[in-house]
């Protein structure tokens, strides 16, 4: 007997037949001996419909009042999920946000999940009841109702799962796990059965978009074990575990879990500027005030006791990004200022890196050998990235998921 | 300046831009210097979307899980209002039932309110905020959500005033107030402007179904002056409030209020039951545990040691109640049973009786004058109810409403 908390999105339960589905799904871990814990999102379209009314209502909709807006979606999946499971004979009962508690900081529309009271949930287990958690929500300690943001219900799975020290956290999507890369782009990408946190918070922060970002963040920090799965194929998914975990698995880590890349991106020079030192806080302070995140950054000094800086941003702010830097530029003397918003970046991640040399040769050879000009280098401890032009994405996605035998 | 409780039901707050004519509304009052609390129904139409997908879930749906579902009425409705005055430039805050808090026992889909605290909307009024309350809902001493039952909306406002010490309680509705009868039947019916609990409850109870009984007999038992009134149009509509303060106005106490009808009863009579201590009991106990509630009942004494049994019931019910009788009847070795659902009920409601004589006499003459035929006469201390062919309605109302001078 195991402990699961699932996870099902919109779509899962977009609809009453497929409200129904979830409750066969859940049914049949709760035969097979587990205790269960469903944390589930609105149903498809309801937030925007709801999001759509409040616009009506109000030019910018406050905040506090849209969350208790928002946070009736969940209520009703929860309340009708639970009636499902009752009409399958299986004792269900539902908890609100507030009702768990979940309790959050109070920053409404973005609230952090602060502390999970585990208490009521596991009494409800304990008499064999599935819990249904509404994902997305929970209440300040001033008993207001607050959302966790974009994406929240997937970090109230994993919170529930490390509240409630269960076993494992599930999250069924609309994908059957983690590839190599893209299948859209190289239809051999595999589905990876393991991966490590870190390896997935690098994928997913490039562009795998599978998984939330802070939910990774927050299994990694309290080591619950998550997989993804497809909520309509059966099939064991992608596992998410700790690189210790992954290590006890007896497995031999690969060089490369995967490739990711951007095509979000916009690259922005700003040539010969006097190399002081503070120059860099002065471009990319301004940069920053303006809520513009950067991503990539070179500075190269020059001979003539200037420098250059390039750095990345996503195409979106290139406009406003240009006309701060525009107006640095000529504030420090520099020499031009130049953009380029036809660039991509492709990442290779893999833990395997930490220890393996030659495989940032490989890459740049694998690149050269395709005649590929590579513009920008970063890197981390499990991850390269390169930006080149984005006519050359495909080409080198394909190239380099076969140099590293992803498809083997 | 006053504090004053508005309530809107579901048709007012039906869509956007009733939204924002209540909004409007409430604006006027606060410019005029008063503190106020609104407290709003679902969006008509809401509440019975979510039951039809609860019924698509569960044959019987669960009543804690269908008081979840359906609270999110409100509770979109108090984020949506609470927008709307911001916008105007009115500070609102919203608050749901248990963020009220207000105390309920746990009995799911027809909850009683046990308690609410003031506090945190004497705070908000107090820094000059409308506070915006879901009506309808609760919470009980273990954290579950409840709902009020049918018409829970107006209990709310009721219960809110009376914890706020309220100055008064405005129900806005369809009509603009009581009438002296049913305007449809009687061209002539006006308005009354003040009237007391007691007669009010008589004639809600009897089919002028403007108020929930229920929070008028909460208005009554707390002494909030409760006002019905129109969401549509101007005007002071009607004011409830107890005898003492009626007397406290200085006005003369009409003799009659208002007449009531109903054309929901029909008629059982058992006749020739042998005349033994506990006979009614035998008769009318069956009845009351199928639910049936029994309105009039009038025994008469045979001269032969039998008795005979009249009561009356709603139409609904008749056809359930006909059977029960016929089996208890022979039980009884009574002689004959009949029933007739041809008839209708006319009561006469004011609190002026209890001091004048003759009203029932009257009442009886002017139907007699139209050779109406009266079938049961029933009292209470304020209201004298006789039962008729249904035929005769039209032209009873009518005759007793002009002998009575309430077009006056």
């Amino acid at each position: 007997m195991a402990l699961i908390v699932q996870k099902y999105g919109g779509t899962s339960v977009g609809s009453v037949e497929r409200i129904k589905n979830v409750a066969n799904k859940v049914a049949k871990f709760v035969d097979e001996g587990h205790q269960v814990v469903v944390a589930v999102s609105a149903m498809s379209g309801e937030t925007n419909r709801l999001m759509a009314l409040a616009k009506e209502m109000q030019d910018e909709p406050s905040r506090r009042e849209l969350d208790v807006l928002l946070t009736t979606g969940e209520q009703v999946t929860i309340a009708l999920l639970s009636m499902a499971l009752q009409q399958k004979g299986y004792d269900a009962i539902s908890y609100t946000g507030w009702q768990v508690p979940i309790h959050t900081n109070n920053v409404h529309f973005k609230a952090r999940i602060e502390d999970i009271d585990a208490d009521k949930m596991m009494a409800q287990l304990n008499q064999g009841k599935v819990v249904v958690v509404a994902g997305f929500q929970g209440v300040t300690p001033e008993g207001d109702i607050t959302t966790l943001g974009r994406g929240g219900s997937d970090t109230t799975a994993v919170a529930l799962a490390a509240a409630l020290k269960a076993d494992e956290c599930q999250i069924y999507t609309d994908v059957d796990g983690v590839y190599t890369t893209d299948p859209r782009v190289v239809p051999e990408a595999k589905r990876l059965d393991v991966i490590t946190y870190d390896e997935m918070l690098e994928l997913a922060s490039l562009g795998a978009k599978v998984l939330q970002i802070r939910s990774v963040e927050f299994a990694s920090k309290y080591k619950v074990p998550l997989r993804v799965l497809s909520s309509l194929q059966d099939g064991g998914g992608t596992l998410l575990i700790s690189e210790e975990d992954f290590e006890g698995l007896g497995m031999e880590k690969p060089l490369i879990s995967g490739i990711a890349f951007s095509r979000d991106e916009a690259k922005l020079m700003i040539l010969g500027v006097p190399d002081k030192p503070g120059v860099a806080y002065k471009i990319l302070g301004p940069i920053s005030d303006a809520n513009i995140e950067i991503d990539m950054i070179i500075q190269n000094q020059g001979i003539d006791g200037t420098t250059d800086f390039t750095f990345t941003v996503a195409r979106n702010d290139l406009n406003m990004a240009k006309d701060i830097i525009k107006k640095i530029a000529s504030e420090l003397g520099a020499r031009e200022t130049l953009c380029d918003d036809t660039i991509v970046k492709i990442s290779m991640v893999g833990v395997g890196m930490k220890s393996h040399s030659g495989i940032a040769s490989t890459m740049f050879k694998t690149l050269a050998d395709n005649n590929i000009n590579i513009q920008m280098i970063g890197t981390t401890e499990i991850k390269i990235s390169v930006v080149i032009d984005e006519q050359y994405l495909e080409t080198a996605v394909k190239a380099l998921h076969q140099a590293f035998e992803l498809d083997k």
